[in-house]
């Protein structure tokens, strides 16, 4: 079977198609179905390297490119490409361009290919926001604050239709801030999350915008990949009439995030990291949800990471060309 | 100023456009803003004529259309073009590109005007659907089980995103089901509840669908309207970011509206009413939510009509000349 993942030569979509790879088969309706081709669509061509993988170059958003990513063989479709929150912010046009046509381009494409495909849309904790609870649960109604958070519930509620319809077999899931991410800072106004881990290992200053006391809800990449797996082996029995879900996460405080990167890197990791506010990215921030009740990914087998600790230790083991600051820990 | 009205030949379009040039003028920011000229869009003219109602004729989803509607004079805008629930779940396409392309090429022609025009945008209960409590309240989160539901819960968030971006005053209405709708049937699901009163008062045989017990959360047309210009004249504070509410209305089963038949035109009324279920519409009437509670939009002033009987004498008022079964008391 063929797999298409759009956004798949950035940071997320690599570390699923390698675990594609690694795994060889997904388990499908009709059996354990065999990984022959992943088509990685994104604006460049990514670092992993596979006879399977087949790079596709081009705009989410142009009709014809989107009708030529999917045929027949394509029985999984993974849909990552987005602009991110920050990025959606301050170009709405590009944020609605992207996230918006994009996805009911793809979603047409799947309808049009007309072998209901098994579509994963990502989606976001953005997609909640404004006056919520102390602790958002399944039946927090999503009221999201910014244009990523919007666009993205707009995705979900596609899916959802075209899924009732039978066009799709499509399940989205609102993936918690995924800490530690790799590489170069995005335009993600959550970077920081990352960076004040990534950064200090590297041996590089950075920057923390907001109260070292604000809660996030994260997920390790690892963590992150397995729950997509799972999402994509589950019965459409399983999901039901509701497609989209909270996936679990862990509530981490900058100051543990900071207490954590203690651990690994000393003091010298953690003087590396300066306090100071950005009323922009505050802004956005505090309109977010930090603590959740997932209960129903819970029972319908999601998993995520036991403790921070373990994010940060994973993020080493997974980065060790990263890893510059002299001294780091690199198991516990 | 200048009003626009999206399907303002239409039967709440005229409603509309009618009490508007009754009242002569709508409190806005600035104060009474005079109704100088009520510009209604739609697929045909209408058959109210005044000096200041102006029909302009088009399609919804053609951008250079919509992007002509809107100038600087623009003030106020009502979208109430739609396709309904019926025909939005029969043809999908038409559905996506009426309820979803045309509501967001209207938004973005209000966004191109630059003087952040008020807008109101008709959505509807059909938001709501899937596992529903007893009773829906403000906090009970829209799961819609039809492509109606879905564009218009889709056309509620844009309109949010582009008030919260300051490129609107938007505000979004959910409408309960309008009865007792005059004329001829159209392709809504919930047309037989205005059919089982509207028909027999005309002297015509009637079908209802479902099962006599089945309630459902009306709203007569006076008590909509009414509703509608509250909903313009209340002021960006009084909404706050919320910018979606439940509207009041009233439980009614289809057994209470026969009875509210039967005191009217008595049992030679009722008795063109014959109970012949059609599983496509149960399918859909099923989904809906019938029992409200809408206390946000009762502390805000929002007003439903007192009783069901209320609800038929005003239509039989309004409507003079489509009662023609014999003997049909006029008033209570």
């Amino acid at each position: 079977m063929k797999i298409l993942i759009t956004g798949g030569a950035g940071f997320l979509g690599q570390q699923l198609a390698r675990a594609l790879l690694d795994r060889g088969s997904l388990r499908l309706a009709g059996g354990e179905a065999k990984v022959d081709r992943i088509v990685c669509f994104d604006q460049g061509a990514g670092a992993l390297q596979d006879a399977r993988v087949e790079y596709r170059t081009g705009d989410i958003a142009d009709p014809a490119t989107v009708r030529g990513l999917i045929d027949r063989d394509t029985a999984v479709v993974v849909h990552l490409a987005a602009v991110v929150s920050g990025g959606a912010e301050a170009d709405f046009d590009l944020g609605m361009r992207v996230n918006l046509d994009g996805t009911r381009l793809l979603l047409d494409a799947c309808r049009t290919a007309g072998h209901q495909p098994r579509v994963l849309f990502t989606s976001s904790i953005a997609v909640f926001g404004g006056d919520l609870p102390a602790v958002v649960t399944d039946a927090t109604t999503p009221t999201p604050q910014g244009s990523y958070g919007i666009q993205k519930l707009v995705g979900e509620l596609l899916v959802a239709d075209y899924s009732r319809k039978g066009y799709i077999d499509g399940r989205a899931v609102r993936v918690p801030t995924v800490v530690v991410r790799p590489g170069a800072p995005n335009a993600a106004a959550s970077g920081f999350a990352s960076g004040i881990i990534r950064e200090p290992l590297a041996g590089v200053a950075a920057i923390l915008p907001v109260e070292p006391a604000t809660k996030m809800w994260v997920a390790s990449p690892r963590a992150v990949v397995g729950m997509f797996l799972h999402a994509l082996e589950l019965s459409p029995q399983d999901w039901g009439w509701n497609r989209s879900i909270n996936l679990p996460g862990l509530v981490v405080s900058m100051e543990e995030e900071l207490a954590a990167l203690r651990e690994v890197g000393g003091d010298a990791a953690v003087a590396l990291v300066r306090h100071q506010p950005d009323e922009k990215v505050l802004k956005l921030v505090r309109t977010w949800a930090a603590n959740f009740d997932t209960a129903r990914a819970l029972a319908m087998g999601f998993r995520a990471d036991p403790d921070f600790a373990t994010i940060v230790r994973a993020y080493i083991e997974d980065n060790p060309t990263a890893i510059k600051l002299p001294g780091v820990r690199r198991s516990a």
